[in-house]
Parts: C-alpha cells; sequence; structure tokens
C-alpha cells in the first residue's frame, strides 16, 4: 500500500528469514501481505488463542507463501527453535485487553513479559545478528499530563497491561544497550483497519463498532468526548519496515499516531457516514472501565519522522472506509 | 535504635497482624527487631534460598516471639493463606543482584514481577484493608541524567532486575489506584548495617569489603571515583514503619538517602578507618560490571521527609563501625 517505501526496502528483505509472531494477527498478517511480494521468506507464529488476533483468513490469497507456525510465544522451546537463522524478527504477539489485564493479571505477565524475556534469551543465544521490533503501546504513559505525548513523557501506566508492556519493551532497550542486539520499539496508539479484531472491544473499540452497524444494530459510545489519534494499519507497517531497517532505529522507542485527532462522538459519526449507515448511543462509562481510562491521547510522532523519515499518509475517513468495506465482503469469517 | 518514632507508631502495630517478606533477611530482620518490642505479632515469610539475604541467625533473641514461615513469595498457594488476616505486610523479598538479573533473567521475573502480582491478587481477594509497603530500589531510575536523583526523574533502568523492580513496584500503585489497597513503595538506596549478606556482593558491596577486612585479606574497590550515597539499615526501618503509617504514604513512592555522599574511594579509607585494619586494590571493572554500572548516584529524599518526616539520622561512620562490630562477634554465623 505504499509502493515506494516497499520499493526501498525491498533489498533489505529479499530472499531473507523473517518471523512475525502474532503472526496470523491484524498488523502481523498486514506486514506479511507487504513482506511476501518483496521476496521475504517469511514464517508467522501465531497461537491462535480465541480471546485474541489471529485469524487464519487473515492470510487469504497468501497461504502457499508463507510458512504458518502454529505455537504459542509463552513456549520458549518452539520459540529458540524458531528464531536460529532469523534476519527479522517482527515480534507483535501481545495480550492487548487493558480489562482482560486486570481480571487474569497473571496471563498478561506471562505473554507480555516472560515470553518477551525468554524470546530475547534465544535471540541473544542464538540469533545475535537478529535485527527486532517490538510493538508496545501508548498504554504505557498512563493519562497524559500533557499533550500531544512524546516519548519523553512519563511512564504512568493505569493498568497491568501497560505495566507489562513497559517491561517487555525495556527488556528489549537493555538487551540493546548489553548485548547489543539491534531492537527497536513502536509505542502503537489505537491501530485500525482491515483484518482487526471485530468480535468484541479487545483489540479495539472500533472492532466492535463496525460490527454492529454492519449487523444492523446500534453501538455504544462511551463519554464520547475523549480525544485519540487512530493509526492506519497499513501506515504502521510502514513503520515497521523502517525501524527493522534503518539503522538509526536501534535501541530507540518512537511513538506512532495519526494524521488528525478526534473526538470519539466525531469518530462515530464519521464511521456511520463511511457506512452510509449504523446509530449508536452515547452511554457513560462502565464502572470497571472508568477506573483504568486514559481520557485524552494523542502522539507527538515527530521522533520517528526525523530519525526515520516516516509519517501517517492514510486520511482516517479512507482508513473507515476500507475497513467498512472489508468486512462487508468478509463478515462470515470475522464475526 | 529510634525510640522517639518507636513510641509515636507503637499504637499502631501493638497487637496487630503484622508479615513481613524476606522476614530473615538483612531489613526483615531489622524491622522485626522494631516491631516486637511494640507487640506487633509478626511473621517472618522466607524460602532462605541461599544466594540471598536470609539468615536464621539475624533472628537471634527474638525466635520465641515471632512466628517463622519457610515459604516462597513464588509460592502463590502459601501465600494467599499467609496475607488472609494480616493488618501490614511489608513487601521486602527479592532478587536483589543486578548481574545475576542478567544471567538468570527468568528468575528475577518470577521474584520481581510475578510474585508481586500473586501477592497483590492476595490481598485484593482476601485482604483488601491490608496497608502494604514495597522495597524497591534507586536501580529503576537507571544512570542519572542529573543529581541528586528525585521521583520524577526517568525511569532508564540498565539491567533486567531495575525493569522488574518498575514493574514490582508499579503493581503496587496501580492496585492502589484501582482496588484502593494502601500500597506505598520506597526506593532504597545502598542500604548498610549489622546482618547485611557478606558472603559475597550479591546483597551490596560493602558486604564483602566487611568479610574480607576480618579476614585479613585485601579487598576490591572498582574504579573508586562514583559517589554514592548510604542508608543506614535503621533509618530504612524509619521509613518502613512511616510508610505503613501514615496515610499520606498510600499510593506514592518515596526515595530513601543517606546524609552525605561519598565516593567509593572515600568510603574504603573510612571503612579501614572504621575497622582499625585492612587493605584494598584499586581495580577497573570486570567487563560484565561495566555495562550495567550506574555511575555516580545521590537521591533526593525531599518527598518523604516532607510527606512523611523522615530524615536519615546515623551518620555514615557510626554506621561503618556498628557494621564492623558486629560482624567481628558474630562472624561464624554470616560467612
Amino acid at each position: 500500500m505504499n509502493a515506494e517505501l516497499d520499493a526501498r526496502v525491498r533489498p533489505a528483505f529479499e530472499g531473507r528469514e523473517v518471523l512475525v509472531t502474532g503472526g496470523l494477527g491484524f498488523i502481523g498478517s498486514t506486514l506479511a501481505r507487504r513482506l511476501v511480494p518483496m521476496g521475504a521468506r517469511v514464517t508467522l507464529v501465531d497461537s491462535l488463542v480465541p480471546e485474541y488476533g489471529g485469524n487464519r483468513f487473515n492470510l487469504a490469497g497468501l497461504e502457499d507463501r508463507v510458512r504458518v507456525n502454529i505455537s504459542d510465544v509463552r513456549d520458549p522451546h518452539s520459540m529458540t527453535t524458531l528464531i536460529r537463522g532469523q534476519h527479522y524478527l517482527f515480534n507483535l504477539a501481545g495480550q492487548t485487553s487493558h480489562l482482560d489485564s486486570m481480571e487474569d493479571p497473571a496471563t498478561d505477565l506471562e505473554i507480555n513479559c516472560r515470553a518477551q524475556l525468554s524470546i530475547l534469551e534465544a535471540c541473544r543465544r542464538h540469533d545475535p545478528q537478529v535485527r527486532v521490533v517490538f510493538a508496545s503501546t501508548r498504554q504505557i504513559y498512563g493519562r497524559p499530563e500533557y499533550l500531544p505525548v512524546d516519548e519523553k513523557h512519563p511512564l504512568k501506566p493505569v493498568d497491568v497491561n501497560g505495566i507489562n508492556k513497559i517491561a517487555g519493551e525495556s527488556y528489549h532497550l537493555v538487551y540493546h544497550d548489553v548485548y547489543g542486539i539491534r531492537a527497536s520499539s513502536l509505542r502503537l496508539t489505537n491501530t485500525i483497519g482491515p483484518r482487526m479484531r471485530v468480535k468484541d472491544a479487545r483489540q479495539t473499540f472500533l472492532g466492535i463498532w463496525v460490527r454492529r452497524i454492519l449487523e444492523g444494530k446500534p453501538f455504544e459510545v462511551w463519554e464520547g468526548d475523549q480525544l485519540r489519534d487512530f493509526t492506519d494499519v497499513e501506515d504502521c507497517v510502514d513503520a515497521l519496515l523502517l525501524a527493522a531497517t534503518e539503522d538509526a532505529a536501534s535501541g530507540r522507542c518512537f511513538n506512532l499516531g495519526g494524521l488528525e485527532r478526534v473526538s470519539l462522538k466525531d469518530l462515530a459519526a464519521r464511521l456511520v457516514a463511511a457506512a452510509g449507515e449504523g446509530t449508536y448511543e452515547t452511554k457513560s462509562f462502565p464502572a470497571e472501565r472508568k477506573r483504568i481510562d486514559i481520557g485524552d491521547y494523542w502522539s507527538d510522532w515527530s521522533a520517528i519522522r526525523d530519525a526515520l523519515g516516516w509519517r501517517p499518509r492514510t486520511p482516517l475517513d479512507d482508513t473507515l472506509r476500507r475497513t467498512i468495506e472489508y468486512y462487508r465482503t468478509h463478515r462470515e469469517h470475522y464475526w
């Protein structure tokens, strides 16, 4: 979707081994769709845990051109075997639900902390030349003390997920500083687009909104005045490709962001407009959500612009239209 | 050792149940020696892992006045049982060795992250009224960007231990903010005094210095110009008692510190003077240490002074003399 960038990074990936954890998920599968035409030899690792983002249909049309390996990042044995000989590791598997992290914090820790540490140990011992990109999250900042949030903003997470993602990211940075592993971290904001999870709000609330619209049911907007930014998944993949190939990324973490900030109410109206159908109700926060809500957020992404030349390219309304269209066509694979 | 403070907090502890993890260790046992005369009903949890700080002799004279429970904080079952009905939890058990955290990061994660999370889950489910004090560390700051280091200093740990201690501390703060658990965290700097581990440098380098002096052997000072601050263990216990009893501590983290900052060379000379014997050699850093060294550090402890009225009271030379004297008398229990 960004032919110019893909042509530029192609020499770095052509014929090279690339491992993507969470590879059947939303971002991982979109990344694979860009890497395969470049001639990369792509292995997608996914455990297809039903509550997470993996979906075999995300690979439709690509099944014969990638290797799919069903295993869990929590299993250090399979990960150690898989990491040997890889040139790139896109470390995208994660537990992403804020609420789940409070209800089952031990599982969040297993995936977001312990698995990351064992993956990095495997890199250090068996593949120290690998280039690693880690998918971090704006959740690590907590409630913004100022806006837009840059990378120097204090890290004050409001939930266990945010705490564990800080640890996961920090392991990557320490393994860079101490062992020279070429790792970088991207702090994703709301990433949206085709192939996101729409079964529920575990990955993004936008998923359940899309589903309700296409089911002809009203969706719920909680509060509605909160401002957020959104990254199109293809723009996110641009950043992953740059972080993996630019030496300037090593040992650093970068915010991603969007072209505009928008209130949730406004987003709801624009989603309905993009769909040409749909209704919604504005409600106050459920109590268990309110306690871990972060209020307004939008990110300053000038650091990755200046260091790697990344910028968001896709207008929000384009993303919304493309997303609605995708699920209209493929709903039977995602409901 | 601080009769005035002990008299003041006595009503809060008299007849109350107090659980201390790492209770046979350096700080835990010193805390128990203050709590027992106040009439607290003290349970000390320790697994006596040989590489850590627990030592039954630390309790000498107190054996019949506390309950010792051998179990490991990594065991959620025993911890859940032990936490029920406690009024206070001093959560001191930890893996403290920076080097061990790099050589065996998974064990550091088990103790410093996962065990903390399961302890807090037990508090939330079975004892939400408990007051919790967590022993954190200056290691979470990494290499200081400015001095003295206050609590707003960015957290950029240089080793896995620092990363995991951030997570452990953050769990306490999130469980306060979300569930109302009255937890606070003290960020300890070098804590020294009688009952510290002197078998090796795992707890503090000063331990091995003391031991070598009393063995009549030279000790090693690495580099030597680094500036550090030191907290007497009794002053540290003052802070623990205040953090447990003052409402203003809930949900907050505070630096501890010392009365003066001193170079390691100067400290070596003063330790030799305190002992009246001893020699040392200045050496450059071993490579694996250099990579995780933090350079100069001293802390700004004005936040805990202002909020809780704590201040360090013990002059460094008094601490050094008392420490040497203790190990001269009791060396057979610590070597």
